[in-house]
């Protein structure tokens, strides 16, 4: 990435970055779910037929990663993207095989942490949305960023 | 798994499932993070070195992946683990390499649909512990979980 490193400096409540597409295979979402959700609906085509999916589906948690990678590379902050955790995901369609998937990240919240003002915890709300333009997952997670230093105010 | 499989008149709330144990390498944790979580403190000893984490550190999703692992190995719900999101992650410490992994899940939360009463909104807390019995993560995820049949009610 040729972009500029961010800091908390930098950022602003609803700044919006958007991702470059990443494709979604079977033998990726198979190779996943065998590691991680070893689940008939996420291993195999017939068997998930028969599932509530009626179909192969990937994990949600997969989709989660996948939604990772593409916020890596989509939101250069210099201190790399440290999450502390996550106050929401919700999962409202399958990511399928073949779904070539993006995000679109909005900054939601800044709160500048009152004992350490050079960090802040930063709510970011990322949408996961398929070649269809449909959701496949909301997310809201919640990062740790720092000031570059407690002298510059550019924002 | 021999153990009896579950349908929604088999759980309630307070219930606790505990897992096995998952042996995280190092060539596990830098494995995975070059696929879907790719950062310097995840993925390169020495760079992590110099970051917050002080040494190579698992990524979240990661964590959340095993955690996934060790809960469909613990919980047999005859209709498969279907999450439909998570009201809570909270990362509190990064998994290392070789740490040794289990969980302890609890159902907290039992709400039939109105709206179809053959099927049910399940929460469970799920703490992801190491072999120091500190706690990695905590998760409350949200999943869907279907009556055998309506005629049942034996809880």
């Amino acid at each position: 990435m040729a972009a500029p490193k961010l800091h908390l400096d930098g950022l602003k409540v609803g700044q919006v970055f958007h991702s470059a597409e990443y494709y979604v295979s079977a033998d990726e979402i198979t190779e996943f779910s065998a590691k991680y959700d070893p689940q008939p609906f996420h291993m195999d085509d017939e068997l998930a037929k028969d599932s509530i999916f009626k179909g192969l589906a990937a994990s949600g948690w997969h989709t989660v990663s996948i939604t990772m990678n593409l916020l890596v590379k989509s939101l250069p902050l210099a201190h790399g993207i440290i999450g502390t955790g996550v106050e929401k995901i919700n999962w409202l369609r399958p990511t399928r095989p073949g779904d070539i998937l993006r995000i679109n990240a909005k900054i939601t919240e800044i709160t500048i942490s009152p004992a350490r003002p050079d960090r802040a915890r930063v709510n970011i709300h990322i949408s996961t949305v398929g070649q269809d333009n449909k959701v496949r997952q909301e997310l809201v997670g919640k990062l740790l960023i720092f000031r570059v230093s407690q002298s510059s105010g550019a924002f």
